[in-house]
C-alpha cells in the first residue's frame, strides 16, 4: 500500500560531532524533507524525543502521519519497526460500537471487536440521551467518558487478542453521526435534533487523542459532517461505495436510527435524512429486538405455513429488522395482510385477536425461549409502515430534486447492519426499496468502517472527503411542500403507486395463482 | 497595519433556522473564507465556542492568528472588540527578562515590563542551570516552572498597569537563545554546552500557551534557532536589523553573556558565536554588576583626574559593562595601561597594589556606598581583554571567511543591553568594535524584542525566518586553524596590528601630545 495515510520510516542518522551542531530533531526533519516535505512535529512529541535519540542510537522509525496539508511525527521507536504499522478504524454508532486493527503494510483487518455503545445507559434511542445532557457540563462530561470508554474497552479487547496496544497504532479514524461525534468531543448535541436543527461544528480535523482524554497518543480523526442528519459515517460510507467516482447514477440508503439517502455519481450528490424512529432497528414492537442470538431474522411462508429461522439457531426470543421485513413481505405476498398492512383475519390460523388487535403470532409459546406467544402487531406493522414510508419517500424526493424516474438508478447501495442482513427480495416487496433488477443491489455492509479502512490505505482520501463535503447538496426535507403527501402515498404496501412495483404486483399476482391452483 | 500576524474580524454570522443548517462554527469559517482561506480551529476552541455563539447573538469578534501555512482562531468574543487587538512580545534573557504589550491596531507599545530571570536561583550563569537540571526531571522542571513563572508575573504586572489581561491578547512572540527556549519547553539543553553542542531542536513552530503550562489561551511563537549559540533572539535581532534585505555589508553583534556576530547582506549571511563569558556583563571582578542603580556606567579621565557617574546618580557600588570598557578605553588613552592591558604604576595615585596585584580604584571608600574602595584589578582587565578578543576575532575570522577587510563593513549593529549602553568610541579605543567612521555603526537596542514587534506587525516576517534559519551559515570556531593565534594578537588594546586601528592610535598620539604641552 503506497499512499497509507500513516507511514513508518526507518532511519539511521547521522551521529552529531565533528562539527555536525544540527539539532536532534532537525536531523529527522532534514532525512524526511525530500519525501515529506516540512513535516510537523508537537511540543509534547519534541519533548518525548530528545532523550529517546540517544538512547536509540541514532538509529530509530519515525511513525508520521498525514493531515491533509503536512505530515506529522507522532511516534518514535527504536530501531527498525517499519514492518509493524497499524492503525485502528471505529464506526460509532449509537447503538453498536465496532473497531478494528489494520495492519497498513498490507491492509489485513488483524482483529475487530464490538460492544455496546455504553451510552445506551442513558437510553436506547439518542433523544434520552440529547436530553440527559441538556444544560448538565457534569452529564455532557458523563456521555463523553462513556463514549471513550468503548474506545478504550475495545483497545484492550484488541490488545488482549492480538497483542498490539494502542501505542503501536499511528492513527485512529472514526465514523460516527453528527451526534456522535459531539459526544465524543464533549460537546451538546441539543441543536442537531431541535430547532434550528444546527450542528456545532462538522469538522474537528486531526488531533492527537489525549486531547479528549483518550489514551492514545496518535492522531484521531472523524469524518466531518454535512449536516445534522448527514454525519461523518455517511461520509464514510460514500468513499466505501465509490459512487462519487463513477458515471453510473446510484442510490446509497443507509437505513438505522435515521435514514440517510444520497442520490448521485461523479457528476453531482444530493442527499436526504431524517429521523426513520427506531422501526428498523426492532424497536418498534414490544418482541422487536436487536439482532443478536434468539432473534427472528428470517420468515418465509411457504404453502400458508410460517417458517422462522433464528441467529445462531437459538429458541426465538423476539424479532429483529431483517425478520420484521420477511415478515411483513411475505404476509402481503401471501394475502394475510392488505396492501394497507391490515391483517385479513381467516388467512391464518396465526392471527389472532391480543388486547383488542389482531396480532401475528410469529412463535408458539412451547417454540419461544419465554413460554410465550411472539406476535407483531396490527399496530407494529402500522409504525413500521410509518418508518418504511419515510425511507421510501426520501428517495422519491431525491429523485424529484432531479427530475429522474427509479428506473434510471443504476446501483443501490446498502449500507449498515439492516442493509447488510435485509433480504432484498422482501425489502422491495414492502415498497422499502425500489422495484429494480436485483443485481443492482449492493450489500456495503458497514459503509462507516469500511470508508475508514479506505482512507487507512490512501491518504488522498482526505481530498475526496473535502470534495464531498463541499458538494453533497443536502436537500431539507421540512422544504419539501408535498412530502407528507408522497409519505402518506408510500404508506402502502408496496405503494399506491403499484407502477411503481411493477416484479412484487407480478409477484403477488402469481402467488395468488398458485394459492389458486394449490387448493 | 495591514499585514499584523493577528487580527480581529467583527462578524455578525446569519442566525440559524428557516432551512439554514449550517453548523455554528461553518458559520464563521465561511464568513472567514473569502479573505483568509481554510482557517483552522482546534477541539479546545470549539468546545468553548458552541456555547458562546448564540449567547452572543451571533454578533461576535474572532481572533486570529496567522501560523505561516494558515490561520487559526484562538478566541471568541462578544460583540465588535475589533479596536482591542494585543499581543506580548518578549525577550527572554538569561540574565533579565523583557515583556511588552503591543497594541496590533496601532503598533504601539503599551507597556514594557521586565525582572530578573526567576532562573538565576539556580545560577548566575547559564552553565550552572544546566549543571543543575542535568538527568533530573524534577530539576528540569523547576527550570521550567521559574521560565514560565517570569511570564506569568509580567503578564499580572502588564494587567495591573493597563488593565488587559493575557485573555486579550491573541499571540506571545518570544526571542531567546537557544537554552532559554529548551528551558522555556521543558527540554534538557545539556548538548547545547557539551559536546557534540547539539540543541534538541531549533524550531518549536506554534503551540497554545497553555500546552506547556502557560496560563494564555493564545498561541505562543518562538523565534527558532539556528544552532547552539545562535539563538533565535538572534533571528529576532536580524529582523529588526533588516541587513538581511539590504546590500550594504552589514556586521551584527550581540555580546552578552555568549558573543553572537553575523556578517552579510542581502546575498549572503554567515554567522559566528561563542560563550564570550560574563566579562561583559560586569560579571568578571568581584565587584562587577549588572547596570542597576549605583553601577559605574560612565568613566572619563581628563586632565588624569578619573570622573565617574552612575545609574540614577546613586553613590557607587560596582562597574557594570558600559563602565568597564570606558575604564580601559581612557586609561589606554591617559597611558595608565599599557597595550598589553598591564598597569603602569605611578601614572596615577589610583593605580595601587592591593593582595599582591595592582588595582585602579575607580570610586575611594568616602565615596562607595559600601564604605570601600572600589577596585578594578589587573586580574579583571586581562580576564575581560579575554572577552574582548573572543569578540574581536570571532568578527576577524567572518571576514577571513569571506575575504573581506574590516574598512568594506557599511554598517555595525550593536544588539543587546551591552550594544544599547556602550560608548562607541570607548569600544573602538579597546578594539572591542572595528575602527570604522562612527557613522556607520547603530544602536539597535533590544533586538530580540524589536524583532518580535516586527513579526507581530507583518506576517510575511516568518516567511523571512524560515529563508534566514535555512540560509545563515554558521561557522564552527573550533574548526578554524588559527583561531587561538587569531585571539591572542587580539588580547591586545586595542590590537597588536595597529594597522586595524588607525583613529585610535591617533587618539593615543594626539593625547600625548596633550599630555605632554600640558605638562
Amino acid at each position: 500500500m503506497k499512499n497509507v495515510i500513516c507511514k513508518k520510516i526507518y532511519l539511521e542518522l547521522r551521529t552529531p560531532g565533528n562539527g555536525d551542531f544540527v539539532a536532534d530533531i532537525d536531523r529527522i526533519l532534514q532525512a524526511l524533507k525530500p519525501e515529506y516535505g516540512e513535516v510537523q512535529i508537537s511540543i509534547e512529541t519534541i519533548k518525548l524525543s530528545y532523550k529517546l535519540l540517544r538512547d536509540f542510537d541514532w538509529k530509530l522509525t519515525v511513525t508520521l502521519v498525514h493531515k491533509g496539508f503536512a505530515w506529522e511525527i507522532v511516534n518514535l521507536e527504536r530501531g527498525n519497526t517499519s514492518d509493524k504499522n497499524f492503525a485502528y478504524a471505529a464506526d460509532l454508532g449509537s447503538t453498536t460500537v465496532i473497531m478494528q486493527l489494520i495492519d497498513l503494510n498490507t491492509g489485513n483487518i488483524l482483529c475487530e471487536e464490538s460492544r455496546v455503545n455504553h451510552q445506551v445507559r442513558f437510553g436506547d434511542d439518542i433523544l434520552s440521551r440529547i436530553f440527559y445532557v441538556k444544560d448538565n457540563d457534569a452529564h455532557l462530561r458523563e456521555l463523553q467518558q462513556c463514549t471513550l470508554l468503548n474506545f478504550i474497552e475495545l483497545m484492550e479487547k484488541i490488545q488482549t487478542a492480538t497483542g498490539i496496544s494502542s501505542d503501536k497504532c499511528g492513527i485512529f479514524i472514526i465514523g460516527g453521526n453528527t451526534t456522535m461525534i459531539h459526544f465524543l468531543l464533549g460537546i451538546d448535541p441539543w441543536f442537531i435534533f431541535f430547532t434550528p436543527y444546527t450542528p456545532a461544528f462538522n469538522r474537528s480535523g486531526f488531533f492527537v487523542g489525549r486531547e479528549i482524554g483518550l489514551p492514545f497518543n496518535g492522531l484521531v480523526y472523524c469524518f466531518p459532517s454535512v449536516a445534522n442528519y448527514l454525519g461523518g459515517d455517511i461520509i464514510s460510507g460514500l468513499l466505501a461505495s465509490e459512487m462519487y467516482a463513477q458515471s453510473e447514477l446510484a442510490l446509497y440508503m443507509d437505513i438505522g436510527t435515521n435514514g440517510e439517502m444520497l442520490l448521485g455519481n461523479n457528476e453531482f450528490l444530493i442527499s436526504a435524512a431524517g429521523a426513520a424512529g427506531p422501526a428498523l432497528e426492532g424497536g418498534i414492537s414490544k418482541q422487536g429486538m436487536r439482532a443478536k442470538a434468539g432473534a427472528v431474522d428470517s420468515v418465509q411462508i411457504v404453502q400458508n405455513q410460517l417458517k422462522i429461522t433464528t441467529i445462531d439457531n437459538a429458541k426465538p426470543v423476539g424479532i429483529c429488522g431483517s425478520g420484521i421485513v420477511d415478515l411483513l413481505a411475505e404476509m402481503l405476498l401471501e394475502g394475510w395482510i392488505d396492501y394497507s398492512g391490515r391483517f385479513i383475519p381467516g388467512r391464518s390460523e396465526r392471527i389472532l385477536m391480543r388486547d383488542g388487535e389482531y396480532v401475528i403470532v410469529y412463535a408458539w409459546e412451547y417454540e419461544s425461549a419465554s413460554n410465550e406467544d411472539l406476535v407483531f402487531s396490527q399496530t407494529d406493522i402500522l409504525r413500521f409502515m410509518d418508518t418504511k414510508a419515510a425511507a421510501n419517500t426520501m428517495v422519491a424526493f431525491l429523485l424529484d430534486a432531479v427530475g429522474i424516474t427509479p428506473d434510471k438508478i443504476q446501483r443501490v447501495y446498502m449500507a449498515g447492519a439492516f442493509g447488510t442482513y435485509i433480504n432484498i427480495e422482501s425489502g422491495i416487496t414492502i415498497g422499502l426499496y425500489p422495484d429494480l433488477p436485483r443485481e443492482r443491489f449492493v450489500q456495503l455492509g458497514n459503509g462507516s468502517i469500511k470508508g475508514a479502512c479506505k482512507l487507512l490505505e490512501n491518504a488522498d482520501q482526505l481530498l475526496v472527503v473535502e470534495d464531498l463535503i463541499s458538494n453533497i447538496a443536502y436537500l431539507s426535507l421540512a422544504e419539501a411542500p408535498d412530502f407528507l403527501n408522497k409519505m402518506s402515498a408510500a404508506n402502502f404496501l408496496p405503494h399506491t403507486d403499484f407502477s411503481l412495483y411493477p416484479t412484487v404486483i407480478e409477484k403477488i399476482r402469481s402467488r395468488k395463482h398458485l394459492e389458486r391452483s394449490s387448493r
